[in-house]
């Protein structure tokens, strides 16, 4: 299928959701970015930002987005319900569910507000990289279907091949962008805060069974400035600080072109090994 | 009131709730854990967290915590309802609502489950920091009421005093436990997560307007690490990522006595300056 200017993008074609009414919508899940048991957890958060911001009452713009992955979610349709629990005057909390036959697969909660000039500091600094166009696509395992709809070049830490050994530690540092490119809005970045593969695998040298049982997102750019960033690759980063027992942590950081730090992002992830 | 054996310990006294049927309780908040506005956030976390540990489908232990602070709650009498949304063979996930007179003031959803013995492994390094007894106790100002009930021992960025300049970092690191001494459970723990002062006041040298909105928890200790702590301090450190248009973020490690990572904590934090 040629790509055309009035083509409908596949990640907003992941992320649509019908109203039936106000916070009350049905969605589909979309075969491009099926994963190992169900969709991409990414596309997933998205879509329960997305309930948000379909919401005739919503205001101002996500500040954090809490999603909780109770259960597998079955290719097919669901049902999205998103509920405006209290609304104060510069910020408003949700309550978002997605269920399929009456059964909850997943819950979050999300705060939206207006922010205002303040004082300002970045203290984080950005991950040392090369410059994208200097660092090659490594893509994804072809068997890793949502993968394809990425670009994603990585700078440090590539997903272990068949003869890959232990890594010493978990990180994993890459450029990556919507494929084809997409202007970066709310949506694709809460998806994109999700982009990285099981930290377990690098440590361990190879795939095992692991899934994230909940992920936390606090948006750190504006609306310009995630405007600004345009198609462009960003600079994401993650890492993990322990594994044992069935769990691990992830703590990822999203950086603009121009090392705006867009997003940090926290999950846990259930594992066997 | 002298301390005797039987005593109830204030912090349970300020977590204690009443079962009116199956998950849904009243409380009161306990005026020794009084902030500027409303409860210590850290007690309203840990209200949340017990409410599902009183709940009598609940099983395994605390994975994650995700509390929502979406309005202050006026000192006095609360609702709070647990749900066990849905319920798997080695995890179950919650959402909890604490509400005044119909109105709901804070949201939270978390994760409960089993855990079996799987390859581990904790990357992070603890801070370096004197031993305790080495590290002189300096409390909060007086006016602080919640903060009477932890012992703090601040290796680093200690709260800021009346003469202080801005601080170039937003790292404290702190030996804390609770007053008097009470052995370490899973909903001391949450609470101590909540512990520090916020960042915005060591960068800016001086207190100014500021409250969570959103706090999550990963809980990385079993039941036994968490009982081997016992009583003694734990070392805490928080660092913010980036301030501005009037939030901040916070990542906190929570580490026992003999270097185990308790917790990571993460925050999304409301200011004006």
């Amino acid at each position: 299928m040629p790509e055309t200017e009035n083509a409908v993008h596949v990640f907003d074609a992941a992320v649509e959701l019908t109203a039936i009414d106000a916070g009350r919508y049905t969605g589909n899940t979309h075969p491009a970015y099926a994963n190992m048991v169900g969709p991409f957890g990414g596309v997933t958060a998205a879509t329960m930002l997305r309930a948000i911001q379909l919401h005739p009452e919503v205001f101002g713009t996500p500040l954090s987005l809490t999603v909780n992955y109770a259960a597998a979610i079955q290719y097919g349709e669901f049902e999205v319900v998103a509920r405006p629990v209290r609304t104060n005057r510069s910020s408003q909390h949700w309550a978002i569910e997605l269920s399929q036959d009456g059964s909850v697969t997943t819950t979050a909660t999300a705060v939206f507000g207006n922010r205002r000039d303040t004082w300002a500091s970045t203290e984080l600094a950005a991950p040392a990289a090369l410059p994208e166009h200097e660092t090659a696509v490594t893509p994804f395992p072809d068997f890793v279907e949502w993968g394809k709809n990425y670009e994603m070049r990585f700078v440090e830490g590539p997903i272990p091949g068949l003869d890959a050994a232990p890594y010493p530690d978990s990180i994993s540092t890459l450029w990556v962008r919507d494929q084809p490119a997409r202007p970066l809005d709310f949506t694709s970045l809460t998806a994109l805060c999700d982009v990285f593969y099981p930290r377990a695998f690098l440590r361990r040298g190879h795939a095992l069974p692991a899934g994230t049982v909940t992920l936390t997102i606090y948006f750190h750019a504006d609306a310009t400035e995630i405007e600004t960033q345009r198609d462009r690759p960003i600079l994401a980063t993650a890492r993990s600080n322990r594994f044992g027992q069935n769990y691990f942590d992830q703590t990822a950081h999203l950086w603009s072109t121009n090392d705006t730090l867009l997003a940090t992002a926290h999950q846990l992830v259930y594992f066997k090994a």
